[in-house]
């Protein structure tokens, strides 16, 4: 960690929105009349499930590869992933021309694995179970020289998240609160440091799967809540067991909320936005809308961050209604 | 008809624009970085499975309803379709303060009959077959005195369906090509009376599958070809059997060209535009860019026109491949 977490706001958030400048798409803001009206508030849309390697996480990947020294990043960077990170680190590191492992169990989505592999990371699998899969990367790391990219726990990755929210304030002006999904915390701290830094009265509220709500209990608790078995959700981009210590950290200080939503209004949010706005959203990236659709989060004029379309035929195929209208 | 099909032009597209202003969706346009590097050449899609009631169907259906006398108006209009033309014209009316029935075959999607019942249309199935349907429609326009709302052969219709191309010229400027889905021939002859008009240098193609070329082989023949058979098409918009009378005239008129492609070359279209792109573009909205990605159209800076969203959920189990980046 580069700097005090105590600090981290949005000089941060503004550093990484330089580094990343040019190299992720400035995603749409993709307005809806029937969400609208379904929510009963003007809603804002940012359309991360429209960014490069379909999630907001290259954001995050891009921010932390640029911000390495020229030694470090010329020997190589690593990460563990089964889902957006891994894709996301690939990427990254392919356009600052160097190389990457991606750890990923071996029971991961073919295309996921191919989808990396695809970037020109190198992938191991082989072995790696969800249990064993930190003590591999951690001695992979130490055996190459590889800089590990976390997911969430690392200010610079943070910072990056926080782009979107803040092209987002950017895009649309005023909003009286800004709603993301929360998971390992990474979106949520670097959204609150961008939401905080240029608008104190906009609330900023995370939103969890019923089923994965370790940030929503950390923050009642006021200590780094971890569940005692694996959270059990279709949101599979936000299944953590405990907040990482920095991104709770930042939590504490600058989120104002984070709301629980049913698996049943989840899907219902989701359903709504391919059938009815034509947005292949993934379930994560459904969280908010889920949350103001149900009245969990009320809001006059809201932003939101629809953080991913990485969604396998399978859970389509299990979950989508006929789209009527 | 009002006025002569030979007439048929840009100045009717612009009268349907100014009466449909306001009521329906002026559609972005969704520019994918990939999608231009697979197709090798700028393609400029406009968005109308994002429009109202999902498709572009419902300018046509509006443009129609709003040229009627008032007395006309009054009595009520009624139409013939189990797609996208119902909720297209149910929702026109609705919103003209007039009645709808709307026909609709027994077997229609059950999605679909309550899609247009939500728009406050009478739907009236029972007994309905494919074959019967023209019968049962003429029988209760002529009982009840209802105006109908033909789905392509009417010029009122045709400028509607035009406005969209009209509006995509507006918004990105001089394109070398246009490319339209072609079923009975509505969008196609507005497209090409919009094009033609304001930019007489682009070319205007059509698209067909290969099992539903009717369009394709009438022009290659100078007359209006009826196919032997029902055509077999993942594209259940473009199922005609043979242009309109009034469309074909056009066509012959203005269009420069209509290619086909094979249904795998379709399906990989709409694959590649659910899984990459994240839009949700029903298998006949995506025959334009199944043209440029087959090489059947070659552009430097092409207009598609994705022209609707309705998509079932059994289609989309049976074909999404799994979304990878």
């Amino acid at each position: 960690m580069s700097r005090a977490v105590a600090e981290f706001g949005l000089a941060d958030v503004e550093a990484a929105a330089a580094r990343i400048a040019g190299r992720v798409h400035r995603t749409p803001v993709v307005r809806s009349r029937l969400l609208d009206a379904e929510a009963g508030c003007q809603v804002h849309p940012k359309a991360e499930h429209l960014q490069r390697a379909g999630s907001f996480k290259v954001r995050g990947a891009t921010s932390a590869v640029r911000a390495l020294d020229p030694a470090v990043l010329a020997r190589g960077v690593i990460a563990v992933s089964s889902g957006n990170h891994a894709q996301a680190v690939a990427l990254a590191a392919a356009e600052a021309g160097t190389s990457a492992v991606i750890v990923m169990p071996a029971d991961s989505n073919p295309a996921k694995l191919a989808a990396t592999r695809a970037y020109g990371a190198e992938v191991v699998s082989e072995g790696v179970t969800h249990e064993r899969r930190d003590e591999v990367v951690l001695a992979l790391a130490a055996k190459r020289g590889l800089h590990l990219i976390h997911p969430d726990d690392d200010p610079d990755v943070m910072a990056g998240q926080g782009t979107a929210a803040l092209e987002l304030v950017e895009q649309v002006g005023e909003l009286d609160v800004v709603v993301v999904p929360v998971g390992g915390g990474g979106l949520i701290a670097g959204t609150a440091a961008a939401v905080k830094g240029r608008s104190p009265g906009t609330r900023v509220v995370g939103v969890e799967p019923a089923g994965a709500d370790d940030a929503c209990r950390s923050l009642a608790e006021g200590r780094r809540v971890r569940l005692p078995g694996p959270p059990v959700t279709l949101a599979d981009g936000v299944r953590a067991l405990t907040p990482g210590e920095r991104t709770f950290a930042v939590m504490r200080r600058l989120v104002d909320e984070i709301v629980t939503v049913t698996e049943e209004d989840l899907l219902a949010a989701v359903t709504f936005l391919w059938s009815r706005t034509k947005q292949l959203v993934e379930p994560s990236g459904a969280l908010p809308v889920a949350a103001l659709l149900t009245g969990a989060v009320r809001a006059r004029r809201a932003g939101v961050v629809l953080s991913g379309g990485n969604v396998d035929a399978a859970t389509l195929a299990a979950h989508l209604t006929p789209a009527g209208a």
